[in-house]
């Protein structure tokens, strides 16, 4: 399948069935980040999320320096909203910033509004707005030589893209998320792994992205109904109480379990057979 | 004490003082959970809340093999609520699935629902209903080779009965979670252990049946009140926010904390003797 | 700078520029607290969230053996609410209590609300109190030998003044927690480290907290605009639902980050200098 | 159709097809509420939930003088969780209270859990728990001469059966409610209509109910699974954002709009018949 | 101004400075809405929303008959998303449910999303779809022969574009709510204005447009920092606690409130002028 | 009993038994508030919240002309927030705006977290923070004459003390909210009961005050343990979900019911007696 994604930045492929892989593609610049790249990657996610023949995303950046440096920040103080706020009071300024900071936030958003699940993989130097993105995934893994840092105080900023809302949501102990995010210092893949922002750690990009591969086929090659009913719901839970978590999937799966993927599940475990699902 | 729980599939025992053991008793089919089972063990829980004579509740299955292997599909596909929706249009087969999947979630969460502390040892394969009813426990233990598995989705299926609401609330981190909750593979105590899901590993189960019971007993010799208060107000606080939590705890104590108790507590420090507390 | 933080029970000290020390002082109680303490310690950090001249805390303890044994269980006992409530009616009692702890949880609150990030750095016994207050820090290390306890339970209580509140808003796995509020034990620095209550260790008491003022000058030399709304952020996601997250912290940097710390903070960059923040 | 449902103090009919009435059933002591009648009140709710004859339901009460006096205090402190705690220390005390009140509440709520529409019809004096009862009904409407009060500071409690709970989630203005409640004072039936408490008042007994009877067959004459997802979703957006109302309707729609009544309702209105549904 | 607002059922004009009016212009059926209907009134109010030519919104409807007979059913059927499931299984016909109700409500919401205040004007037959986007606006007048009723239960649905959501959040008492939701009647002007639907009545259609055009105008000469900041506090402020709400609008203005609109109005209030405010 | 509470800006006098009345006193400015007065009556109310000898409390105004015309904006614009930030980046004025109002939004909701009721009296020019500072009462009522805005957009600003959160809670209907709010009009004494925001209305002043200190004096003579706890119960379940407001009140009641109070009323209520309370 040729493939009709076709944005400057990125490379969207499709190494197996029901797989996409989408590769961040600026590798001159680390994979820093402009604004045509953060609206494209919104773009992309939007239209796999609805694409038929895709079941499973890999995230993945080009080169072997950088999954990302973050926001690009000499394009942004050029052309971003920061310049030329010239005999506005602060309020327009403010009104400027918030829109820019909203759509900036959409855009990113999108990753994990993708109703089929995403796996990112970094490596090397993966700051600031790699975290952002990477966070709206649903499976981190990484390069053992990976080196994170949620850069944003270093540049006078509190991150506002969605780092500091969604680490406490990944359930990453608090007193980790502090220290990291007040310090912009870098930390290890192995502190990553250690306090559950990855959940697992390869020796080399190449193994990383296999693997990658290798679990985004396996995923893809059951019940889609079932997948993405599981990624809605543990993300609808995140962030409600069990309660209303438990009345949630109730409702999901009366409308959702009533699918032939069920007796096709059942009957190909009985025939040892692998199931073929119906599009969704 | 003579145990007044008879109960098809279940031996409830009283191994100390105040302590009750409940015993999964299907280990010749895994223990796997049919209608009767899951409607049971609600029961069970619902009358050792309101127990004078239990203070705490450990909780185990039969047999080397496993925990519990989860639903027993093969009951369910017979007898259960997807069989013979024949002639019903997909709107009434919705209400069935949901009054079915409301009254089964009903009955699994009196574990976590049961105003004393429950201990779960864990141990062979512990799939699918094995840790939506778990994860309803207070405490989790495990031996080190049981096999964990969220199973659903291999079934065609969003897990339903809990274990997407309560994994992302038992602060387990969100990227582990959705790799096992998506590729429903198998995971070990050791991963379960480093994660969170568990909290201790011994070698065997005996071993660990007889470290739940010791905790249990020591859980049991403390103050009734300062327990149930306890375990009610983590639970309330897992689902509200900080200051929602402060205000609940202060309305708590200003009902349970004028209490001979903390007398006999205070008391018992001193003269370096074991508090015997009124039932409650 | 000569230190105004006059207090019987506390040394304020300031070993940075903008670095603020918060020594607990009556070792010879293990420092343990009297009310005089949890109302003064409440009294500080008000103080220090508008102290321009501060931009980070180290919260440490006196003496050798102790960072606090909790509530100096005594004194309370003496002077405090649970005495003399001959002739009043349960309900009386309970409006007491409720008022009691309503100001205790506001007083050591003060720690949580205070907008500079605090560290604090535990040693040898840390029972009760000592996880009230340090939950209300940003992060917390420690020394190898620190012995922990949620001890409440043992004199016949609910821990209420935000123990069993924050312990699951820090993101620790709600097993482990259940286990050490449940049964009082003690748990070990180690064991504190694997589920995140602290994010490090240290061999000795000075190192740590020579360590902790090292850190400290380091998020001290940072934009105050950035570490103050950071702390801010990550605060409130913990309480809110990830879409709530994102529209706070877009509104927050409308207003915040329209700033000449970012154009500091970017010269200082290329410019490989120091940035130098004005007041905040 | 003979009623299977035979209770002490309630009368329960169908006075036209697919419509129940419930009528309380003790006028000589105005209807006050014993034990025996608050679980009675709760069994009858929850098994018309599941009556599949059923789609709407009336309450009324018997008897000329009151449609309740509330609970008969009489009774409660003869029988009732206050009379005889001598010896049990406060929490002892306050655990009996909490039981006796959230088995109360639970009772009472069925009211509003059951799936089908329930009109309350109110009259003469209706006081206390007759508030608690009909605001758990979907919709109110009364006779001219109905006497309301919200009853309980008379007694020297705070009403717990939930009056205090659901006045302010019934969109009354809040200071009207705080008037009411704060004072126990006599309300009439106009001002019930003009804060919205009632949305209909009748001259007689009799024509409020006979037009309560008609607004039930009207509704029950309508799709059942349009009837049963309008309540429920109006019931879920009361207690939720508007952002998660939105997503609960079309989750419930997706479930619940594929359905036989949609096409036999267009055609019935093409037709200009009366639509026959299936059960539900 | 030459309008470049050109959609095929819309009229966009601007009958004064800064105020939009938006007329749906498919009289001869009723103002029945198609998909190309819907989808262009969400793209009509995105654009305004962002548009600094305009501060405030009317909403009205071309012909004397009807605001609006609601979704245009026939259409719906044809074209829509009902059509057409034959051999797909129920989980996929939810999956195209959701999508499409999904698709709806966003572009419904825009309504509500815009940042400029809207005025809706209702007249004739207002049913169905009329509320659901009526009830988006923020200030709702209508003339006194206006006819309304939800619907949806007539078609067999639970109303699902919002309604039955931001009916409650709307504070209009429950048991009307109920009563008309439940038996989709046709409801009054003057029963709209009793609860609170409407907040005022005119005589004729001419008379309502007139009064909303000068209170739009009203609205757009005062400024606009401040009457965008109303709006959005106000709709934050119904979702959330009041504690929550405070915290949101203290942070809105340490953005908002640096603005030269208040010493513009200040200077204009002393002056007697009429103060004009820079572009937002 | 001569009063001990001397403000410079308030008459507090004790007209009944139990009942305390708080007379704002600045006529000859309109009782427009500057920060010497804002900061006065958050004081008052802190203190009438546990002062034993006051069980109810009025809110009124000195002279004829008005409640209060709001912030008095020359004292502001003089000494305030807004004068002087010259030189200050925008970050630095938003955090000096933010603590403002934090400040002042502090101060005004004591008269909300005071645990006794609060009847306001309004009359005359009711303008801007008149609302602000009312709607944190329990009970409005008016003078027919009384004249209501919500006065801030006139002065560039959206109203941040608390009216654009407190209104939508109020139970007032959104449609009415936004009208007034965004046009800033007047609304008379006949609109504001209309609507909700007042439960009553007197031709005059002195009339109205009467009946407020008789209302005051007949709560006041009812069981203090009662009224708060119906207080405290109706403002938390405003804010919580009818689940959370049920729980809530029943741990309450479990602290609160167990009180004399409860016999004294059911005493008196057979004797026909006045009954005395205990203090609280």
């Amino acid at each position: 399948m040729a493939s009709t994604y076709n944005y400057e930045y990125f490379n969207v492929t499709f190494p197996r069935e029901y797989v996409a892989q989408v590769e961040i593609n600026r590798p001159q610049k680390m994979n820093a980040f402009n604004e045509t790249m953060w609206k494209g990657i919104g773009q992309i996610f939007e239209r796999l999320s609805h694409d038929q023949d895709v079941r499973c995303v890999v995230l993945t950046s080009a080169g072997d320096r950088a999954f990302s440096a973050g926001l690009d920040v000499q394009s942004a103080s050029e052309t971003g909203v920061l310049s030329g706020n010239d005999g506005l009071d602060a309020a327009r300024v403010a009104q400027r910033l918030r829109h820019h900071i909203d759509e900036f936030q959409a855009s990113i958003s999108q990753i994990e509004k993708c109703e089929k699940p995403v796996i990112a993989v970094l490596h090397g130097v993966s700051f600031g707005l790699a975290l952002d993105m990477t966070l709206c995934a649903d499976i981190r893994i990484c390069v053992s030589t990976t080196r994170f840092a949620v850069k944003e105080v270093d540049i006078g900023l509190a991150a506002d893209i969605g780092t500091l809302t969604r680490l406490p949501k990944a359930n990453i102990p608090m007193s980790f998320i502090k220290d990291v995010a007040l310090t912009a210092r870098i930390f290890s893949a192995k502190e990553a792994l250690a306090v559950g922002i990855v959940s697992a750690i390869y020796d080399t990009k190449a193994e990383a992205l296999s693997k990658a591969v290798e679990k985004a086929e396996l995923i893809a090659s059951k019940s889609p109904v079932a997948i993405m009913g599981t990624k809605e719901v543990l993300n609808f839970s995140r962030d409600h109480s069990v309660q209303d978590g438990l009345r949630y999937v109730s409702v999901w799966n009366a409308a959702y379990c009533n699918t032939a993927d069920v007796t096709d599940s059942l009957t190909a475990g009985i025939q040892k057979t692998k199931p073929r699902y119906a599009k969704l």
